[in-house]
C-alpha cells in the first residue's frame, strides 16, 4: 500500500461509478512497466453522456468543472477495476484534459481543476500530475470533456 | 518473437508502404526503454495526402475510417523499420486518434475504430490499446486522421 | 552528464527565463522511472502570455515559430529546475506541439519547427523527439501554442 487513496474516498462521500464498458475495438487501460495508461474518459455513466456541448456555448465554466470531475471518477473507476485498489498508485504521472470549446474560449485552467481538485483530495497533494489543457473542436457523441491519464504502479 | 503481427499481415494481405520520412525536424520514432514512442502518423503516401478535409463536412465517416487504416499502415512501417520486426511488439500501449472535424460531428468512435480493427487484426484481440480519440480544428496539410501510437518492445 | 546542453545553451546565447508557475491544481513535471513528464508549456513570461491569437487569423506563421520556441524556453527552464542541469537529459522523446488555429490553417509543421530547431540546437541532431502536432479549437488564456515534452533522465 503506497498511498489512503480509498480511505479518502470513503472519507470525501465519493462513490465511483461502475467501470465504463469501451465505445470500440480498444481497452480502458494497458499497464506497461510500473506505468498504467487510460483510455480517454468521458463524462457518463455507462455509455449515457451526463454533459453535452461546448464550453463557452451551451455549457458553462461550472459545468465543465462538473463534467471533469465525472470523468475523473470514471477513471478512478477503471484504475481500480484494473488494479484491485486505488491504493497501489504511487503516482498519478499525466492528467491530459481536453475540452470541447468555442473558439473564443478562456477559461481552461478552472475547467480542468475539476478534475484536478478531486485527483488532489484523493491522492494528495504531493501527487499531483503534470497536465495538458487543450480546447478541441469536438469530442466523442458530444461530450464537452475527455481526460487522458497515466498512474504509476508501486512494483 | 513475442506475436506473430508479420504472418497475419501476410495473411490478411496487408501490404505496407515505405516508412514516411519526416515532414520537419523530428524523427519517426524513439525509444526509451522499453516503450516506442512514435511520431504522429498521417494518412499519405510519402508527403503526398491520401486524404484531405474535415469529417462531418467534406469527408464520410466511412472515408475517415479508410484514411484512420491508411495512417496505421504507415504506422506499422515506421516500427517495422524500427525494430526490424512487428514481432518484436509485446503489447500496443496507447493509440491516439486525432480527427479533423465540424463542432458537430459525432462518429468520432467509428472512425477510430478503422485504426483500431488493423491493430487488433495484426496484433491480436489480447493486445488492443488503450485509446484516446478527439475532434481538433486542423491537422497538418489538410488530412483528417492524425495517429499517436506508443508500443512496448519485449526485452 | 550525458550531453553537452548547457554548454551549447550558453554558446547559443539562449537565455532562460524562470519556470513558470502552475495555473492550477498541478506540477511542472513529474519523473517516473527515467521519464520526465512536463506540464503543457505556453508562451508567457510568468502567467503573462507573450503571444495572443490564432495561426491562420491573428497570427503568422512566422509569429508562430517564435511562440512555438519561447514555450520551448520555459519547457528547458522547467526541466533544468527540476534536474539541476540539462545535461543529465538522455533523450527527447515526445514533442507535442498544439497549435491554436483557423480551420483552413496548413503550415502546422513549419509552426512546430520553432521548438523543434531549438530543442535540436541544444540536445544535438541525434536525440530528436517523435512529434505529434495537432490544430486545436482553442489554449488556456488564448495563446497560440501549448507544448507536452517527455525527456528520458540518464540514470
Amino acid at each position: 500500500m503506497v498511498n489512503q487513496a480509498e480511505e479518502r474516498l470513503q472519507a470525501a462521500g465519493v462513490e465511483l461509478p461502475p467501470a465504463v464498458a469501451p465505445f470500440g475495438a480498444y481497452v480502458p487501460a494497458v499497464r506497461a512497466g510500473r506505468l498504467l495508461f487510460l483510455s480517454g474518459m468521458l463524462p457518463t455513466v455507462g455509455h449515457e453522456p451526463t454533459f453535452l456541448g461546448r464550453l463557452g456555448r451551451e455549457l458553462t465554466t461550472e459545468q465543465g468543472r462538473e463534467a471533469a470531475a465525472a470523468a475523473a471518477r470514471n477513471a478512478l473507476a477503471v484504475a481500480r477495476r484494473h488494479l484491485g485498489s486505488l491504493d497501489r498508485i504511487s503516482q498519478v504521472v499525466r492528467l491530459g484534459v481536453s475540452i470541447a470549446t468555442a473558439g473564443d474560449f478562456l477559461e481552461h485552467a478552472q475547467v480542468a481543476d475539476g478534475a484536478s481538485e478531486l485527483l488532489r483530495d484523493i491522492f494528495g497533494a504531493d501527487k499531483l500530475a503534470a497536465r495538458l489543457v487543450l480546447g478541441v473542436a469536438s469530442l466523442p457523441f458530444g461530450v464537452p470533456i475527455e481526460l487522458e491519464l497515466i498512474f504509476e504502479v508501486a512494483e
